[in-house]
């Protein structure tokens, strides 16, 4: 496979021999290699951090990373021929480890660093380090569980417009604005901290990192959208915004649930992904497309097993909310974990379990006054135990183990 | 099949000659039907309305539907030994329609009755009507499109116990004093017109009748949670609140999308259910479990093509709103149902379709700051002709047509 | 369903009302009930025997059965406007039991009576009885064994022009005239004993019946294929042959396994079959197309963890052949049976699993000489134990049980 | 991943610089390497030839492969602890071309070099390469095609024991005796000729060159089932015949349909393989296992869309044979070819897209006297049109193309 991009693991992401990594979304990024409609081609990808987390068994590193300079991507890989308008075809050819590098790792996040989908539960730093069995996904942390990952990227998308960016700056600062001192905060406004963006220097690079987008949400052209279905041999359909399109990719995750619950909650990963790019002319405009759309590929996980928990839009303190989803799946995934934990696991391995693992989050209801219903599907076959309930009762099958803690 | 609870449908729910139906959950509605641990057995259901909507091309029917007796559920059905604590596991062998009776329909309700998931953007009342050709779903108001139903209960639980009720009458009064007057109501509370409560009659119905909990939302014991995927063939786990449990089922739905979106959502029927029950004794105690859970049956339909459709929490009016899955979920049905519009549906026709058919609604990602991430999956192979992008753009292949509207 | 075909269960095949019952394929058989294409219409048929075999614990109705009138097929249905050379587009809707019959059985033969893949190896008469539980088939013969059926009709077709007839006992005559007086005999001669060819009589069912070629083996026009994944939702192309198509359906089947290797071999059961028919009009010339083909349906059982048996052309004396399938296929279901037999299953027990559930036959090489190698593939999950091999070794889960034998 | 067995592809297998390279089956081949049980680690493999095919347009080098050194295979690998009886788990984590080697090919074998399956039909030498996408694989010899392969080895198994070769021997020979001279034989015999038994040398390797088995049949060790699920992510269970086991691999395919027909039929490469080792110590004893059985994985394509041909044992000559499945197959597959050469493939394309892609051979009945049914399923996604009939007729989509040929 012809390699358009390439990293030196050996260096940080600020001295590479080669400007290919950005961590900002601009319009004004200089593409950092070029492939013609029909190629295929590699990007080579640091992990989201530049490879700040260590495969040890202390979470100090999850503690202390600089998000600052999150996510770190690869590109902007020109198009030959695209314009704004158009459909970028983009086939995910396959998606892999680096071969000196099969591992990956979970973190729980704590409320100070943006904490996570379920951090009132657990407020605390945590860390999972997952070892790469070929397809399948281990964790010293989390033991009696085997699964099939869903690989993917987290990122993907073309680079945005002026008039795109200027209205994400605009719409997020005045979210922000609303509660400016929030901890974790409501979202990130520019921050000209750390940025990298590929070749640009000196005083170009100054005023675009004061109004560089971050990476961390999902916006209209894919971006950060942390779909766990956005596997190998799909294909995305992404708008184009700029000349030559300007694809970037990252935050490549061996696996993920819906949600990735945990914030750095795939099982996170350098490596390389395969692509093959084509256009459909005028598509956007075609089609009226105006965020990034996609069909899965063909070789998901066929688990077709799976024991589902209810959750609803009630919380703990029994305080009736009116058609919440987030919270209704919130209770979906704490009946999991107390089911879970019947087991012999702790709280934080099954917090990690459902997000990382290729755990189903259905919207079940959203119509039915005053509750929501989230159902979350966890596959059987992933442990080496039996789930599901029985006569019997619940049996520790899991030996006395934990994630990775501070030390 | 043991038939343990039949109705008369050429006669009204108020007036069956076996006093199986009821519309509200209370704990002390007497059994209509006893079976035992280990038993197989039928119940036969009216649609949720108890017959208020017909087969013909008016929507006036939905509009003027009178919701007070609905749902109208079949049971309660004692299980034997049954005591609360008990875990009790529902096999659910089979469903279908009558056999005089192979339609359903699906209704969009005006704001004032309720609306739907997007009533904003369809606000007005109106119908599809469709006709059952085996596992298969037409409808004459939808052309070019048929699909294998995901064919379930919306409604299975137990009778709650007293102190369950009471709690749930606390706390969604709590909410509905928040803004007693919205429309539509943030939630229904108790109502005595028109309640059915099995044999309960007299002082005791009326007395009942006044703290009856309403059937619209989903609680903890399962209830209305209209989940796709719980399916022919899947085992339901259903806590027992009362002595014998009392199982009720209702509100049969040929097949449904994830979410129901239209609030009269999916394909509504009456018809029958086959079911094998059987104990898990003390089960809610020994594994700690609060909420009904289950596991789906193995012949739900086995699309793996699908077009995904994207949503963010950012509005129509570009207002970014933080972590809101409701949104998001929202902006990716709009993504659908604009997108479908190119082939010649009409926009309330693609919302019935994201509401009835086997659509899958995830929650990609909830943590990435500020916008939540929905995807939304629907099957190409249930059209007649392709749905994907192309270099040519979209031919209109839909004859006009549309929904059933008020006449 | 509009119902085109009807039988009275309480009288013989013989003996029916409407003269809808046939059991050879003949040319000249008139129409028994009319349909145009577009529409859909139910078809109700006997078992194949007629109703020979009964639920109770003997084999002796299995011994006995009269083969000469076998199979009773319903039909021939007319579709108006075919005419040879087109494709007559079959969609089976639905198929299932008659509400009152909710049970079906498997027979293993004797030699004398055709005998079947094995019966080398299980050589007596016996008899397995089936529960219909909704999509889930049991057996009070072979317990710790639930599955969902592939439920499917063993014979579809279309009548054949009288060329096609003299062609097809050209054939099987001097297959037979190589070994007249072989038991079990090589192919079944026209036999005039038993003849019931719809609503033919006197003369012209006496000169028929001399020539009607017999129901057992799948030919050109589909027939007696045994497919099981002919299954609900399937699409069939049929090649039409006569005016009007002439199309007969019959040997319904609850569930089978690739190969039907008992000859009685699936789940045999009486019920009706709902079919939408389309005529694609010179379609067997358009694509040269000169045997039945189809696309399977939506809701075939999505078991997926399967434990594999590899078999090949070697016979149990240590005898090499040459890529010779049906002993590699033997021999892979003689591993299975013995494999199976560890956990307390009598050999025909096994037998009847591999015969009736959904498990997979494939010819794994057939070109690597001199071994064919067979797979035959059986779902875990049917069993309520696991049956991989552990450290361990087997554990008898179950109890003493054998099929029904001769009494 | 731990590398045990490592090839130089610069250098012919003869050549190696560890004697690593096997290509007859025999008891005294020493180990090549040594892992423990619990123990992951990688094999790299030559293509079967050793390198004799090229990625060009000539069909030649099929027309010239010398066969007598092929199989050329890894190992064999010492499984510490192994002994005989015990049962060997293999793991299959991963498979994958080298990353400068990403293409593969299928061979059509003119009858004087073994034939293939449709060798009457398609009596020429040919010659298909495919280049390897991440998970799909193209050809420019067939066009319009596009499949997620189906990655497995064609050859695993543990060396046999004296006792089992010399069995291997004499049924081999018993066979070919009744036949000696034919075209293509009826098996191969021992060939001395370039023989490559790991590091025996000199005497030793001329006395077991003798001897050693041929790698073309499967046989009871598993050895070269080809066996298309055996994908990434199988279990499979190897009886074990001499100390430490003797693990070989090799003939990796990158897809291959049921029956790798074409002979050379699947798609063909070097590369590696990532595997997993436990033991079941005395598991054959245990579980009474004669024969090599497996739990395919969770990462198969995911197709459900097919077209499917029946095939029944009559020949074209309309010579009826009894139940045999061969011809059945062969039938199934002349109809498939038939059919889709209608848009403009030739048959020999149509040979080799049966041969690689994932396309299933189900022996669908195998008691219905005289005629055995055999089903070939076609996946439909894996073509960029729609292969199903319709009212139009067939449309030539595919341009003037052909495999490669001799030149």
């Amino acid at each position: 496979m012809k390699k358009v991009i390439s990293i030196d693991r050996t260096k940080l992401p600020t001295e590479q021999p080669d400007p290919v990594i950005i961590n900002r979304w601009h319009c004004d990024i200089p593409m950092a290699a070029y492939v013609n409609p029909g190629e295929s081609f590699r990007v080579e990808c640091f992990d989201w951090t530049g490879g700040q987390i260590e495969n040890n068994d202390s979470a100090n590193d999850i503690r202390d990373v600089n998000l600052a300079p999150c996510h770190h991507l690869s590109g902007p890989v020109g198009v030959r021929g695209a314009e704004p308008g158009d459909l970028l075809v983009v086939d995910i050819l396959d998606i892999g480890p680096f071969e000196d590098s099969e591992w990956g790792y979970t973190g729980i996040f704590s409320k100070e660093k943006f904490g996570g989908f379920l951090t009132d539960y657990f407020p605390n730093t945590a860390k999972a380090v997952w070892d790469f069995n070929g397809i399948y996904a281990t964790s010293r942390h989390i033991p009696n569980l085997r699964f099939a990952g869903l690989t993917h990227p987290g990122i993907i998308g073309c680079l945005p417009s002026r008039e795109l960016l200027t209205e994400w700056n605009r719409r997020e600062a005045e979210l922000i604005a609303t509660d400016p001192n929030r901890v974790p905060p409501l979202a990130l406004p520019p921050n000209p901290q750390d940025v990298i963006l590929g070749s640009l220097k000196g005083a170009e690079l100054a005023a675009a990192a004061k109004e560089g987008a971050r990476t961390v949400p999902p916006r209209e052209h894919g971006g950060n959208c942390d779909i766990k279905n956005l596997c190998r041999g799909s294909r995305v359909y992404l708008p184009v915004y700029v000349k030559d399109g300007g694809l970037v990719v990252g935050d490549l995750h061996f696996s993920q649930g819906d949600g990735e619950i945990t914030f750095c909650g795939a099982i996170e990963m350098a490596g390389w992904m395969d692509m093959h790019v084509d256009l459909i002319k005028d598509g956007c405009n075609k089609y009226g497309i105006k965020q990034a759309m996609f069909e899965p590929g063909p070789v998901d996980p066929n688990y077709s097993d799976f024991l589902v928990f209810e959750g609803i839009s009630v919380d703990d303190h029994g305080n009736q909310r009116y058609l919440d989803v987030n919270l209704a799946y919130q209770q979906a995934c704490m009946h999991a974990v107390n089911y879970l934990k019947n087991f012999g696991y702790t709280g934080e391995q099954v917090y990690t379990i459902l997000s990382c693992a290729p755990v189903e989050g259905h919207v079940s209801s959203i119509v039915d006054i005053p509750n929501a219903c989230v159902a979350v599907q966890i596959p059987t076959r992933i442990f080496d135990f039996d789930i599901r309930p029985n006569a019997k009762g619940p049996t520790k099958h899991v030996p006395k183990s934990d994630l990775a803690y501070e030390t």
